[in-house]
């Protein structure tokens, strides 16, 4: 049996597709959360809620600047039952999965403990590394990023201040 | 350094706490999620939305039956970041790990995939065992529950209908 996960969906506030053809759009404000059609306007939300538009999952790095978030996004994890919503300025720990060969072992949308395995990496001699994380947190986003020859992951989480 | 998770807050639909002290409410529609304040008045939603008061997380078991779930709940995961939201009749996938020692890998919030491990399980002997995840989904909610001598876990997974 073959199990393909589908990709979770991003939306970023205010990015700059803003004024081309219509996209599903989300209005958020400190107490609601509003889904909107592609071809909803936002009049109605613009004065009273921030407009996240739906971009390419990829795209997460461009919003992300010295570990600090520069636009709210918002996140819904295939199932479209569970959702994270992120406001900018929050602080993010992004941590690099880079080895010969890599396999991610959480996926975008799990939660984990500081010291928990995000990923094993496995080097050019066959040796096997575990990559742990550094905080506990959520993680919102995890992909492969294609550069050079090694497999890279890219994880991207967002502390949960509860935690002591 | 001990780490601490706090629990999730979980809210469900018309419960029977409902005419009784303010709680904390959560107003859904089919595009909209309102929070409101304990004090806040529902009048301007009960027409349009489904109510979903806080209870007591434990009280999971009570809301569902024959492995569906019989009311809409919403489960909001420390970190106020991230929630989930299930409709009523939904298919839900209940696991019991239950052994003289338990240690639950996973919490609620994240995504397993099926034959993922949600639990180390040790006996009498010492014999250790893996309890997998039976399918590809959210837990939504892992908690102990307290009978008898040995240790019980009950995690609950709502499946990510989109994984193929």
């Amino acid at each position: 049996m073959v199990i393909m996960m589908k990709i979770p969906k991003l939306y970023v506030e205010n990015n700059i597709f803003e004024d081309n053809e219509p996209c599903e759009k989300i209005a958020v404000s400190e107490k609601e959360i509003i889904f909107l059609d592609s071809d909803e306007v936002v009049d109605n939300y613009k004065n009273t809620h921030k407009i996240l538009y739906k971009v390419r999952y990829d795209d997460i790095r461009s919003y992300i600047d010295n570990d600090v978030l520069k636009k709210d996004i918002f996140v819904k994890y295939p199932g479209n039952h569970t959702f994270t919503h992120i406001k900018a300025g929050t602080y993010i720990t992004c941590v690099l999965a880079d080895s010969k060969t890599t396999y991610p072992i959480l996926d975008a949308g799990s939660v984990v403990l500081r010291d928990g395995i995000l990923a094993t990496l496995k080097s050019n001699k066959g040796v096997i590394r575990y990559l742990k994380s550094p905080v506990s947190g959520t993680v919102f986003f995890m992909n492969e990023i294609f550069e050079g020859n090694n497999s890279i992951y890219l994880f991207a989480i967002v502390e949960n201040s509860e935690v002591l």
